[in-house]
């Protein structure tokens, strides 16, 4: 299909006089995103006629579903018991049906976040301070004004500014999201020692602490160069399937292990929702002044999807991964306000874009091949004659909507009785460890750890083409400080009630990083410092081209493209984000 | 004191005519050895003024007593309580003492290791047998004839035979140590589970767990790049300072930590022994025919300590090491005799040499150099121009006996009343975590898991210059598993009555090697498999020079000797045998 190609570059508002404001261009974006994705739809079904889609499928089903369940266990002790499990899988399987079918990007998994978890949790102490019993009306009415706002924003195409989103504010958030989760793996165990006791809580954290280090282990053995190159493909894939069958055996074992009182996923009757409840919220049994509170919700809702979501369909199309297919961000805003408009007349939680876990389904259908390196240093006869160095180069991605889709059937599957039974012998700790290896995963490959390690090492033993050596510490200091000081404010106002607002503080980054930073920073210590988080022509051609400051990164792409080189791909470790 | 360099060539048995066979020379070595060091003593006192000897005292402190500690608890529970707190205390500093003024070689830490503790247990299930009231004496006529025996080798200069000790045998007595340390480490916690209840079984499972990822932790960070030179040298003295007063702490928090009710060491008054007797045993009242039982035990015990004395004092002076003064085999196992024999009578754990610790007092004497270490790669423009690479160099050690003599001074410290006390305030959960760390170090660094990694790994990643890429993958594996069965087997008795056995078992390794492995191996590939342990011309001056089969390792001395150079001296990890 080489004449999509032509048709990428339709969509642009450049020379367009005055229609070049977006709003004044109705649909534009999402014509153009369909236009240019539809004629790869037969070939998203054909491609997947390979492995890659079966271990794909089940390691993104583990991936998905296992968090997901995670903040549920948190959000249906916080929000009244309203969030069950079977809420959760309905929502995740209705965004995987709806996504993968009809998704621009099917690459982009779709799903319950900690940060729904927590936005819904603090809606309801905000409400039962005037009315418990409005909850669940009140939430279907953030829908509603949620849906609304996307529907208005996909149409207006303000999607495009998100090729202003770098690495800036994406690893911030990355690391908010890293830091939330962790925060909530232990306030998973703190719930095991005051509702069970002591043993429950001491054999929970046991569990929580070996089933994290299983996974990082299996994980890092996957990307070592020992055994067979399948093998270690083999554990790379099934880490999770492999510690949690083994772990959640390992918690079912008689005496002891079994007698240890810890707690299981609570599971309610399949198909049902958790509340004596029909499917179908009363929303029209709300009084008109609840309706309006909920509108600044429902804006904040809009917010929080706006630069959650996006941000995950642009890391699940980062720019390590080299893709073909082209991305449809309008169109997805919109399919989202549709999603999020049914999650909340059918009170269940509204699935978004997973941040950590969005780069993993590229990443489990890339194929890699480990490349061997030699250097050679034989001009030096007194050194050693070569280096060996293993290589891991991306060279396609299986792009397609059938392992999305068969995911979102595994999670329909799940719904069903025999299975909710299997999911309830899986324990709570087990989920506090997914928390752990989610949230770690998101804080040890962000860019903000990698500069705070840079400044702490010795520099006589860092590679002389490190970029970062031709900036002042100074310099590096004060952007890790525009760095850190929003994820403290975030983390900070995520344990109050004012938790709602995290967005605004989120998304204030991306005109910080465009207006503000340059007046500190010189064009060449941005262009080290920071990258557009997804810089593929495949993804721009979504948003309307490259973003205007992308002329000042000047000729450091190919300190960068060398550099990256040098490294080969890194595999990426679920809930990594961005590189 | 360069006189001495042609005395170390005076011992020596070739051309000796009849005198060639050494028991006919009785004292010869230990003449030698006193002749040898004596020179030394004045500068073994004035080369202690330097930090390093501070550093190296606390170290060792944490490094031999918290073991200690750790094989009485077991000691204490399966010999009917005989063995306590105070007997081990006793042990360590009564040997620390006479090793620090009087051992030829007071780099060599002396004191209770888990060999003895599995030693003096055995025995006990034997007694009980028959008559569990005369242990205390049995123990003691034990120790008389272990005694006698050791005194008959080091007159007869049997000790020259360990120069015959290669990494063969001393690979795989690390790895049975390591493997006995971490069972030792799983029954602590056990007994905890069935003495003290699940909520205490939990709780020390997670506190040992705690305590080893914190001192591997520390340790690791000590070896890398981060931070300054001498912040990374203080993390790697004082890990396990750190780590012990932090989960000591820790477990004492008030509220769910402090009621998980999990135990402490078990102290009894300061000065008395465990039981109530006299330090002196009576070993007078013990049976003729008991007397005589008591023999062949005796012949074992020296069995057990003529390997494990003197390959500790060999690791102690391993080939990586610096060492510039001689060592001295036959006056120290004389010594150990004596030793052997105040134990006995006065009703405490035999003292011997360290295996696992034994190199990490030199270690810790030893001052090492981080240099930059940087590979040209100019001759191939496009690759990257240079690769930095860390080189840890060991420039010297601080030979003295102050910090061994220091050591013992603490020890003594210790055994007073109120530091007793704090000792108690120690769980028995950190000492499971000793056991872990001891044991996997002693596992890690062994080059049998290192040669069974090789082998795994895929061979194009292999550097290669790696001298095992020169022999056939089968005669490794041949090689590794004439290593592993004796390990195999020694483990499997050592869970028996007939565990006494093991010495034979290791010792037997010895002369395997020499006759039985040159007929399945040639000289070049035992060349690359196997080295001379220590082959320090200083330490073979001992020993009555090189070994007879060291002419077969051919020209690999150059091959080996320009690998390790690459490498850098590996700072040696606490529990890390021989490399």
């Amino acid at each position: 299909m080489p004449k999509s190609k032509t048709e990428n570059s339709a969509y642009t508002y450049t020379g367009h006089g005055w229609k070049r404001f977006r709003a004044l261009n109705p649909g534009k974006g999402m014509y153009h995103d369909v236009r240019r994705r539809l004629p790869y739809y037969w070939s998203d079904i054909t491609d997947a006629l390979t492995y890659r889609t079966i271990a794909s499928t089940i390691r993104m089903y583990f991936v998905n579903v296992l968090p997901a369940i995670a903040y549920t266990l948190d959000m249906y002790r916080r929000t009244g018991e309203f969030y069950g499990v079977n809420e959760s899988l309905f929502s995740s399987a209705l965004a995987a049906m709806i996504f993968s079918i009809l998704g621009a990007q099917p690459l982009t998994i779709v799903g319950i976040t900690g940060l729904i978890s927590l936005f819904n949790y603090t809606i309801y102490d905000i409400v039962v301070i005037y009315e418990p019993a409005i909850y669940p009306n009140f939430m279907c009415w953030v829908a509603i004004w949620g849906a609304i706002f996307h529907w208005i924003v996909a149409v207006c195409n303000f999607c495009d500014y998100m090729r202003y989103v770098t690495d800036f504010s994406s690893e911030s958030f990355g690391a908010y999201v890293g830091i939330i989760y962790c925060i909530k793996g232990v306030e998973e165990l703190v719930n095991e020692f005051t509702v069970y006791g002591s043993t429950a809580g001491f054999l929970s954290c046991l569990i929580a602490i070996l089933y994290f280090l299983t996974i990082y282990g299996l994980e890092w053995l996957g990307s070592s160069t020992i055994c067979r190159a399948w093998f270690r493909g083999l554990l790379a894939d099934y880490a999770y399937v492999i510690g949690t069958i083994f772990w959640t055996g390992f918690s079912h074992f008689p005496g002891t292990l079994k007698s240890g009182g810890i707690s299981f996923v609570p599971i309610t009757k399949a198909f049902f929702p958790t509340q004596s409840r029909g499917w179908l919220i009363h929303f029209w049994e709300l009084e008109v002044k609840w309706v309006f509170a909920a509108l600044p919700f429902g804006f904040l809702l809009m917010l929080l999807f706006y630069y959650d979501h996006n941000v995950s369909s642009l890391t699940a199309q980062a720019r390590q991964f080299p893709l073909k297919k082209p991305a449809g961000f309008h169109w997805d805003f919109f399919l989202l306000g549709y999603t999020t408009f049914l999650a909340g007349i059918t009170g269940i939680p509204m699935p978004n874009g997973l941040v950590p876990q969005a780069p993993v389904h590229t990443d489990s259908l890339t194929i890699y091949e480990t490349d061997l390196h030699i250097i050679n240093t034989t001009c030096d006869p007194s050194e050693e004659t070569e280096i060996r160095r293993p290589v891991i180069k991306a060279t396609a991605v299986v792009e397609q909507r059938i392992s999305h889709f068969l995911m979102g059937l595994a999670i329909i599957g799940t719904m069903t009785g025999p299975l909710l039974i299997v999911l309830h012998t899986i324990p709570a700790a087990v989920f506090a460890g997914v928390f752990f290896i989610v949230g770690w995963g998101s804080i040890e490959s962000n860019g903000i750890l990698k500069k705070m390690i840079f400044l702490l090492r010795e520099k006589r033993f860092v590679s002389r083409d490190e970029p970062l050596l031709t900036i002042k510490k100074r310099k590096i200091g004060l952007y890790l400080a525009c760095e850190v000081v929003p994820v403290a404010a975030c983390v900070a106002i995520s344990q109050t009630i004012a938790a709602v607002g995290f967005p605004v503080l989120i998304i204030a980054m991306i005109p910080f990083r465009v207006w503000a930073l340059p007046r500190w920073f010189s064009d060449e210590e941005l262009g080290v410092l920071d990258d557009l988080t997804a810089s593929n022509s495949a993804v721009l051609g979504s948003l309307g081209g490259m973003p205007s400051f992308a002329g000042e990164r000047g000729g450091n792409d190919a300190v960068q493209r060398r550099h990256s080189h040098q490294q080969g791909a890194v595999r990426q470790r679920s809930g990594s984000i961005s590189r």
